[in-house]
């Protein structure tokens, strides 16, 4: 990489606009600029006179030509390393917004000394000259790629280090840690063991928890970036369908009243209220022996174990021993523990309200017990306490959000509700500005590798290895750290990462 | 219109690129956009610390939650009245160029008080507020939409001025002309009439003469906006449908060895170094029944009288006496006082040096009486002095030209002589940086409207009016160059021409 020469580029959207910005970034940025700007009445701006920081009014000329003509009146500021997005000194030219005027600008440009940047470099460059980690670097591409309000908040969180700093204490602590045994290798030959074993596994414990939780947050990270996963199930003709059109607000899957319908699944995302949901309208489940309507089921119970949120459609003109027994069926196959359901009665329109009422009841007593159930099953045991240590996951919470569900699918209202019950449903994964989320492939498997290279440390320690062997698992961890902001990395994982940029950042 | 108000717009190109550049123009600007701006250490930018033009770096925030997140890293720089674009306070953001991002900021913005800019509006203030004239303003239209060399070179010495410069050298002509009437005016009641009536003629006679050359230059400017008219014709089964593709450099125009394979007209834009040219490859010119074919050489009679340049291809692969009676049939239907003709010998490798010989005497013979006729017919006469005198168009150059004509059509280097062949032949219509012309059919109309409005004078005058009507003319005259660069302009009109902006401009 050389760090030299100088580089270019447009760095708006391609095509016609009203003005378009191109970026130079080098040491000669400042003197390549100059040699094609002239002041409005004619005279060079001299590079001694520049102000940093200050947007010039002039011409870009060519100045080839005998009659040096104008290419375009344009603003040009100019930026002093440090003190630029690049840290290298660097030029911004707004010129107008005609392809042909950026292309002629871009040839002077090139002309005169400058080379075309590559995608990322003028990040790349920021990188390199410390003004941000590779992780911010990363926030910047997540930021422009960004389309809807969660996964903004999640790129601007990281790009004002947020990600980083996390990083940066789990680096001290592992820091710690390895300074601890250190001091155990320093005195190795005396075949001093410190007492203290308690303090390392405790750190080392803290660490642990503290990776976990970071590439745990990838599963919702993720989610958000791609939708947060919403099944619609239910057994068959229930207008699941239905529902899906209707939250879309458009004919995308067929709808029919011959039960089975559905047959593969049917995924769109969809935004409510700033966040990115993935529908999944599932194949209903029934006793089948139709061999593509079999395995149409079999998916459905997968997408249900990959849903955050299950939406678990019943008919309301049944009996009400038939609704009470397919939820019942839709309740098993969901862990309510780590994903949301949502029971909903649709066609409620053909029910009474005395069934209703009874049905309110039975709801309750139903939830409870698999709460209870779920709970027991997952080691714990139940009190008010717990109910609500688990945020946002607790009963009282069902039981409001169950308030919502009776609907008629085919009802604008209705359907609106259900919208605010999903949004609601997600508020845990609502962004603040301080949350830290994990969503990029690159820093979850760094995280995975670090925990396992942990882990080798506990074992060794558990075997009672010695402190070298132990302090080379502790620096492999340190390394993927590092990888994630760029402490340690290598030519290649940077041109990977900043080729999938786009040009002129 | 209301001046007070503040208008906002994303004027870069719309999508998502490394950048944005969001726009503010009012009296609010600076307050609305400090409102959601603070510096990087969190701290507000008070409105009287900022240094006019200078950039900022910090963070747009939304003020409304709590925590008022961050919603983007931005450059900000502030403008004041009148050192603006539009000449009043403004302000422009560099955002990040997420689509979302410059959603987000603008929906900031309008929320502060900001009103979604028209198409065209910041122009329009800056025509408002003197920062420009009516004809510069359409410049900037013209130049954003510019796509090759001399659409562009047009469009930038209007935006400097050029073309308000020679109307405003008109203006003053006819005000000298008003000035003299006015005199008689005064004195009217004593039956004055001044005798100095030549000078009047020749004051009139200039303007007019100069509005002629203007009004001239929109078949010009015309061209080169739309592309130079290149008709490409000859007899069936020459090549030229083949010297289309040829030059295209694709398959656009179906080729066989039947004659009259092209019936109707196929016209194709192509850029040759830097100039658009507009190709129309015509039916092949034979005696035939078939009347589509019919139809097809009406047209192409009717295109050879509407471009500018005429390739005349003959097959070289025929004898010498149907070569030239194809030559003279081509030349008779050009006008080549007005016209640049370019002989081609198609399949020239077909032919021997000694046919070749001959032809250049019986070329240049038939060439130069084809010239004295079409000057006799014009009521000249040939001098040397004459044929130099309409420049580029005199006989030696087109004895020039033809050296370059021998080809194959289906030869790559003989298409590219071609090409230069063409070049060579419009170099007249090189713009240089002061070249003057009008390609906008609003400019022309007023331009004709004006010349109308001075023959009228004329009449007036050789009919002996009195004054007063003569001065009511001149000032028809005088409003219509007026309305050029906007001195005297309505809303309705300016809605007309703004309302073709982009928004952002």
């Amino acid at each position: 990489m050389s760090r030299n020469d100088t580089i270019c580029a447009v760095s708006t959207a391609s095509g016609v606009g009203a003005i378009a910005v191109i970026r130079l970034s080098g040491m000669e940025s400042h003197k390549i600029a100059l040699h094609i700007f002239r002041k409005k009445n004619g005279n060079p701006l001299d590079i001694n006179d520049i102000k940093a920081n200050k947007a010039y009014f002039g011409e870009i000329f060519d100045p080839i030509p005998d009659d040096k003509p104008m290419v375009d009146e344009v603003l040009i500021t100019f930026f002093k390393a440090p003190h630029s997005y690049t840290g290298e000194d660097s030029v911004e030219i707004s010129c107008h917004g005609s392809v042909f005027v950026q292309q002629k600008i871009m040839e002077l440009l090139c002309v005169r000394g400058c080379r075309l940047a590559e995608p990322g470099e003028f990040s790349k460059r920021a990188f390199i000259y410390d003004k941000m980690d590779l992780a911010q670097a990363e926030a910047v591409a997540d930021l422009i790629a960004s389309q809807n309000e969660a996964e903004h908040r999640i790129a601007v969180n990281q790009l004002k280090g947020g990600f980083s700093n996390e990083l940066r204490a789990l680096r001290a602590q592992l820091v710690d840690l390895t300074s601890l045994l250190e001091l155990e290798l320093d005195f190795s030959e005396e075949d001093v063991e410190f007492a203290d074993r308690t303090k390392l596994y405790d750190l080392l414990g803290k660490a642990m928890t503290h990776i976990g939780k970071l590439s745990d947050s990838f599963r919702l990270g993720n989610a958000i970036k791609n939708g947060i996963p919403v099944a619609i199930v239910g057994e068959t003709n229930t207008g699941k369908s239905t529902l899906l059109n209707a939250i879309l607000g458009e004919d995308r899957a067929i709808v029919s009243d011959i039960a089975g319908t559905t047959r593969d699944t049917i995924e769109e995302t969809f935004n409510i209220e700033g966040t990115l949901y993935r529908f999944i309208d599932t194949a209903g489940i029934r006793e089948t022996s139709e061999t593509i309507e079999k395995i149409g089921i079999e998916r459905t119970f997968k997408k249900i174990a990959e849903a955050d949120i299950v939406i678990g459609m019943v008919d309301g003109s049944k009996s009400m021993q038939a609704i009470v027994k397919a939820w019942k069926n839709i309740v098993s196959h969901v862990n309510i523990l780590t994903q949301k359901l949502l029971l909903v009665i649709n066609k409620s329109d053909l029910m009474d309200a005395a069934t209703m009422f009874s049905l309110n009841d039975d709801y309750i007593y139903l939830m409870k017990s698999t709460y209870e159930k779920n709970i027991e099953r997952n080691g714990g045991y139940m009190t008010d306490e717990y109910q609500y240590s688990i945020t946002g996951r607790d009963l009282h919470d069902m039981i409001n959000l169950m308030q919502f569900n009776y609907m008629s699918a085919k009802k604008a209202e209705d359907v609106e509700d259900l919208k605010k019950s999903i949004s609601y449903a997600t508020r845990t994964h609502k962004i603040d500005s301080n949350t830290v989320l994990v969503t990029n492939i690159r820093h979850f498997e760094a995280l995975t590798h670090a925990l396992e290279s942990l882990r080798q440390v506990k074992n060794g320690m558990d075997n009672k290895l010695s402190a070298d062997l132990l302090a080379q698992d502790l620096r492999q961890a340190l390394y993927h750290i590092g990888s994630i902001t760029g402490e340690v990395t290598n030519n290649e994982v940077l041109g990977n990462i900043f080729g999938r940029f786009c040009i002129g950042k």
